[in-house]
């Protein structure tokens, strides 16, 4: 059986799109998807993106990662869909319903409230997240949210002096965070701009890190040192973010199409 | 302009396979290469190969690596090449003419006849290349040989035991070789059987390097530690180097066909 595919990316983080909306495809589990997407005799992606019939919405978009565990949301793969899709659209997910809106180049999509309470993000032990007094060399008084995983922010003169290879794993793995970290660098260049770059957890340096960029942005909002409405620049290129009034979090940025492919379903089945 | 290819890997070295054999394309620079082998943002692949009109041969193949430079010869390319040509073919290459053969699952192909001479490798002043007086670190009195493009062998009791990430590149680019070198650390388990490892020049740690299979098979040939036919297992699955009589190696080994696509030139140009 003979399966198209198309191959996207938001800011470097790369996805394979399988339309499975009008013709049913073979179940996709974790085999297949680390299969397609190894990198070498695969097609490659960071993510695997399955578009499926919803009974509750448009559609319905599940996303597997490459070591193939099927994970509940993906803002940079929720733009990719939007550009696919090319119209406003409801999607069902793991996480929930999540509303898409394609935008100049690629799209919005709406990310949630986050969440600042210690237990939240979790921390080992109570501390104000807004300016935790806790540092790791030259990192110090960073500021914590949950965006549907957990991060830390350091607001740094200089972010790209940081040298996150090392820090960031150190950060990462420190007991402070039973459930680990994201580890964010930001440089405050406005009040509407933010220059940023991530440790990711469990994936380290990225050139572009969605939910980090809501974070970096809600925590330099409850500081007030920047409005509510943020251009974060990252290593792969920019992201909108605006934290509404209703507490909710938009995200703006591109999405582009690579190419678009076949491939027989029995040779990664 | 959309331009189709196909998408290839032996043992996992894996290749972008644009035919302009027939309908000819817009020149590929190494700018256009970088881009399709980015794994994120384009393509990716290890190396790209073109398939051009040849007046010599077939048809004429060129290489290049995946950060835009061109290379003479790759053995796991031409296996790639020999499978999809589906008939015997003598193809030009940057290194001199070679015949392909398909075999059963993959191809045998001809891989010249390798050569010793200190000038041949490039070395950059006269040494015995069968055991060369130099060293790095735990890397010793590596053999020499230049089988389309230049390769040193190092063998070691446990080639696995190798930090080749960090020795590799400073072996790759010592003065020494004034055209870099390619790096092989390779273990001798019996009279017919290699593992090896391979530093590839302009590529870094790869899962099979086809000439460097040949390289190690001919040094260890040359040092009477192994018969004329060898079994070089590699990360990535095993390859058959026969150095026949006539002074001619013959590699053969798998190659497979990962899936087929089509892209808009401009995305990459």
């Amino acid at each position: 059986m003979r399966v198209p595919f198309i191959k996207m990316h938001g800011l470097g983080n790369d996805f394979i799109v399988l339309d499975a909306r009008d013709a049913p495809l073979p179940p996709v589990d974790a085999d297949v998807a680390r299969a397609l997407a190894d990198r070498h005799t695969g097609i490659g992606c960071d993510q695997l993106i399955l578009l499926q019939p919803s009974e509750q919405a448009d559609f319905r978009m599940r996303i597997f990662n490459h070591d193939g565990g099927e994970v509940e949301a993906c803002g940079n793969a929720s733009r990719a869909v939007a550009l696919l899709h090319a119209a406003p659209a409801r999607v069902e997910t793991g996480g929930g319903l999540i509303d898409l809106r394609p935008a100049d180049g690629g799209a919005s999509v709406d990310m949630g409230v986050p969440r600042f309470g210690w237990e939240d993000i979790p921390l080992a032990y109570p501390m104000d997240t807004l300016t935790m007094p806790v540092g790791w060399d030259m990192l110090e008084e960073p500021g914590a949210a949950n965006v549907g995983n957990p991060h830390v922010v350091f607001f740094i003169e200089d972010c790209d002096a940081v040298p996150l290879e090392t820090l960031g794993p150190l950060v990462e793995t420190d007991a402070l965070f039973p459930q680990a970290v994201n580890v964010n660098v930001a440089t405050i260049e406005s009040r509407t701009r933010l220059r940023l770059r991530v440790w990711e957890r469990g994936a380290g340096l990225t050139r572009a890190c969605g939910t980090g960029a809501c974070a970096a942005a809600v925590v330099a909002i409850r500081r007030k040192r920047v409005g509510r409405s943020v251009t974060v620049a990252l290593p792969g290129g920019e992201l909108q973010i605006d934290w509404g009034e209703d507490g909710r979090i938009t995200m703006t940025g591109p999405a582009t199409e690579s190419f678009r492919g076949e491939f027989e379903w029995d040779d990664f089945a």
